[in-house]
């Protein structure tokens, strides 16, 4: 088996066996979803809001997972210091830049976690080129609609390689087929379901699930494993289900109930390293 | 086919082909589900909470969805905002006055969104009466109790004409039988599940849906295919299943995977012109 | 039938009968569970934030859940006014100290409800011992890990009956086996699914449902009649199913379909009283 194969797997039944708490601040729209996933694969989640209550989670938990969607005021104070503390304790974090470029108050708060570089940042397409822009890496900016992209996962390329750049991590963008970079690689996943865009959170709780894997591997392979993961069970969820909230019940359940076997079949159809 | 009819079903399918961006402030126990239901019948979803970004997301938006429950001290700031906006643009916003009533800072914002009429109030009898009393439309004062009515649709009917007139929009009470009027016309929807009862977040969901095929037409029909969909959905749903939790899937399925064949003979059952 | 059998089948009937208003503040990771809880079995969901608002649900609730998770700033000012209220009633509260002793907000929070004594306290093994620490009632601090115990309920028990001695009420540890006691009796509760843990929001709404029941019957009877429930229609579900979304669904429909011969079967085998 392919060394990236069994990294791969290495880091789902890992999950499983080590049950790795993971700290998180994420939205209101999503956030029980987020914490099913991370449930479901074997991760213990707990999530806090309080600036006197992110630092100690993260300091705790295994890795930690940061979500920018539905910013509330107390955020400015909170976040930096979850991120501080991940970094300072040599603790792997994830950003998830949902909506960045959408307003004053949540872009100064991205631009203050500049200073914490997280290990992996996951996005989709408008948001990673967002950020780019926003840590002064590009000049480009990306057409946020909402929390919707409006570019092209092909188009956010460059602003991803920036990323892994400054961040010397791993930067994960969504979209058709998911592009991973970190500064020495790359790959690129295909497969999954358009199904995914049909229920809330699908990108969230990818990064709350790249969030348990980095507690039990490195980020780049966290992030590898955490998208073909998704890909495989949002695929195989859509053969059994016709209506969106079936499908969600089915994703998850898949995610439950993980068959590395069959994961490392799909991957060798999904799963390509690509030049950038 | 009626013309009414007609307009329901386009609402239904322009709605899926369209895929509107739909900007959201709404409460925190439900927040998911109306996500879920806005993207499953075509729907983009969008939830905002920030001052700086309540005003610049209902400007993208196709149409804004605004709900009262849970709200937090921010609210009167970034709520003002958002139906600002909306209606400077001249694009369609849905206010759901949930526990109208209750607290005073609940019903100073009430009374601040008087300002920025929307076009579609949604609301139980209670909270439309309830609604009406703060904006100095009628006397009597609903008996909002938490987040249920007290109060029959029919006690809400002239509380609905009133604010109808006042805001010339639609105004939707729900209830055993929905009553929808504007000020020229007025429709009761019978039929639906009593399970929705059993499962939180079928107004807010409903408020939701209005403002998603509010973008795709105008606010009447709109709160006539929502209200319907919802009654044939939740029917249906009930015929297959029997504990909570599966009625809830069954029926987010049947919103996704709209028979608009079968939604215009439901229609012809229990959609009715009415006189008040 | 035993007499503890009958009170337990009479408040889940009572619950479905009377449909009492629960008036809640919880967190925002669980609430729409802990709301689809409370429906299913017969309550009436109600969640609200805001300061001037907390006391009054209280008012009109028959019993209000208090639950700790994800607090916010607002948190310091609402929650002593809900237990005020409904002790000032004579209005059973519960009280989940979610993460006590994760940070000096939420302690002093948690110090500061000491004035108002809740008629049953529900928390995991080190959530209780916690709480009996920072209401200086024992030295021992609980491990707490973000929402999970790495205490046994074993190792709570006597904290537990320190927390019944100074509320003079109900205290339910959650574990393997639940433990509930007041001044005068202790049971504990053997059975229930281990996929709970796999499911964000168990603890939670358990604590919610014990709110439902406490609204239509004492709260020791309340506690054992959720934590019994609980075990049941947890142990049911995970016959059917694999998955853990599929489980959740089947878990709250079991929680909304009660067959109260069943569960009587299920009390003879699995409740018992102990000494302590």
């Amino acid at each position: 088996m392919e060394k990236v194969f069994f990294e791969i797997v290495n880091a789902v039944e890992e999950a499983k066996k080590q049950g790795p708490l993971v700290g998180s601040w994420t939205n209101f729209v999503t956030i029980e979803f987020v914490a099913n996933v991370q449930l479901a694969t074997g991760g213990r989640a707990a999530m806090c809001f309080l600036p006197d209550e992110t630092g100690p989670l993260a300091a705790i938990s295994g890795a930690t997972y940061i979500n920018m969607g539905t910013l509330q005021p107390i955020a400015a104070e909170s976040l930096p210091l979850a991120a501080k503390a991940a970094v300072e304790l040599n603790k792997p974090w994830v950003l998830d830049p949902v909506a960045a470029g959408l307003g004053d108050t949540r872009n100064s708060i991205i631009k203050e976690l500049k200073k914490y570089p997280p290990a992996i940042i996951r996005g989709n397409a408008s948001e990673i080129i967002s950020l780019a822009n926003l840590w002064g890496l590009v000049s480009a900016k990306g057409n946020v609609e909402g929390v919707d992209s409006t570019d092209s996962v092909e188009a956010a390329a460059s602003a991803a390689a920036e990323l892994a750049e400054f961040t010397k991590g791993t930067v994960a963008v969504s979209g058709e087929a998911d592009l991973i970079i970190n500064s020495e690689k790359a790959y690129r996943i295909t497969g999954g379901s358009e199904m995914l865009k049909s229920i809330t959170g699908a990108g969230c709780s990818l990064g709350g699930l790249m969030a348990v894997y980095a507690a039990v591997t490195d980020p780049f392979t966290a992030a590898l494993a955490a998208s073909l993961a998704f890909k495989y069970a949002s695929e195989s969820a859509q053969k059994n289900t016709a209506g969106t909230a079936s499908f969600r019940t089915a994703f998850i359940d898949n995610l439950s109930l993980p068959d590395t076997e069959a994961l490392v079949e799909y991957a060798k159809k999904h799963l390509k390293e690509t030049n950038l």
